[in-house]
């Protein structure tokens, strides 16, 4: 943020203090509070950047100290709960934008901070019926400056095209690393691994404790979907078991084709 | 091959004349032979480099065009069933070898090629009873010119060993794309997805003629590699339904556990 051309002072705060003192010393944030109610008494924007399920907590914990007309956006995976817990716990007098921005990096170490994963990407917005135009007009100022480009939708259809998008990708790479690295065969899987199950288990290096808190709020969403891919791997294995070989074929064509669709689209910038 | 300081010369033969001659006129070939005889009559080292299940057909073809003490090599995905073939039809004065690059491209256009793909990854051998000492060292001079890493083990072994670390995770990312394109929320899933989803599906881009043959001819080993993947699917289903953040937590982690001790391994050079 700090790199953007938007006159501002920004205050940081975590619990971590020996973290907290890492981004003052990098130039990221302008000071340092002492909690969380000296952080955002005088914002008018608050970015609340924790863990999903840690975020009702801090709406709870920042709601008395919020100065009237200030804006409050988080940047966690799931929306419909988050939302919830904004619409139940922060005063009238404020507005709420649940905000996703489509990046991310196995690392969550502060060491692994990078400015430039922000451009280009999309930045979801979930504003709701009481969302007003004066924090509609802060978010897009804020994701403009990051170089991102907003796409607002219901906190519904964000938590189903996130499940979708990232969390049933992350689950795959990990029930597939977990699977591999049960058999006795492990040992030498791993030597002989090279990029094809480097990328498709990437994710799974990701954070345990973010995964976790994602899985729990979007829990409906990430079963039904689990079930799904379920639905699909037996078809395919029941093609395999038959020897179906003009199935198998058209099967795969059919992933290949949708997938090298949506890149061509992507390369022709239509997304 | 033709970077290697092995003197040779090599000569070339593809079904598709078209694609045969761009491959002469990358200088990737000396020759082009007007049929497969024509091709191996001459040869000390055959490399028959074509779909697994069309190497039953070559290997057929070739038999009693190969010249005595003539060492003949596959590169196929599979070989517990390549070696059958090889043992039934090739004659008892040549010597074969499978072999197994472990390398890859999504994209098997021969504008692809790419000599440096090959630096580095491990060959797969898999030398029976009767593959002579020739053969053998033949071998060894091919791989370590490419500059790539002998692995030999039994041909039962390698089709395991590939079933989970390329050809499960060919068919999860597979699976996933299906999966998700069959959504109404597929559209927005395209325009928000971002490194995640790309990494997680991209061996779905891979051949799909290809992969068939793969899977035809490494049934029983992918098959049984795709009911231990439900399983596993089915165990963090069952946790999330569960709302068991410990259990969600656990399983996240020794995911997480598992593939950074494989990263570190191979960055300390120990694979």
């Amino acid at each position: 943020l700090k790199d953007t051309k938007i006159e501002s002072k920004i205050i940081g705060f975590d619990l971590d203090r020996t973290k907290a003192e890492t981004v003052l010393s990098m130039g990221a944030i302008d000071k340092l509070a002492d909690d969380v109610a000296h952080c955002v008494e005088q914002a008018d924007l608050v970015i609340v950047a924790v863990p999903v399920m840690v975020i009702k907590e801090v709406l709870i914990e920042i709601a008395s100290h919020l100065k009237p007309e200030s804006v409050v956006m988080d940047v966690g995976s799931t929306k419909k709960l988050v939302c919830q817990w904004a619409e139940q716990f922060l005063p009238q007098h404020t507005a709420f934008i649940g905000g996703h921005p489509m990046i991310g990096k196995e690392s969550t170490a502060i060491e692994a901070a990078d400015k430039s994963l922000f451009r280009g990407h999309h930045f979801i917005t979930t504003p709701d019926t009481k969302t007003n135009e004066q924090a509609i007009a802060l978010a897009k100022q804020l994701i403009k400056a990051l170089g991102m480009k907003e796409k607002p939708m219901t906190p519904n259809h964000q938590d189903i095209l996130v499940t979708w998008a990232s969390d049933l990708p992350f689950i795959v790479a990990t029930c597939l690393l977990l699977a591999a690295s049960k058999r006795s065969s492990w040992q030498d899987t791993k030597i002989i691994s090279s990029k094809g199950f480097y990328d498709t288990t990437r994710l799974a290096s990701g954070s345990p404790p973010m995964y976790t808190d994602i899985c729990l709020s979007n829990r409906e969403s990430i079963i039904n979907a689990i079930a799904l891919l379920i639905t699909e791997l037996k078809a395919a294995q029941r093609l395999i078991l038959h020897q179906d070989a003009k199935g198998i074929m058209s099967l795969f064509s059919a992933a290949k084709n949708k997938r090298d669709e949506w890149l061509s689209d992507v390369w022709q910038g239509k997304m």
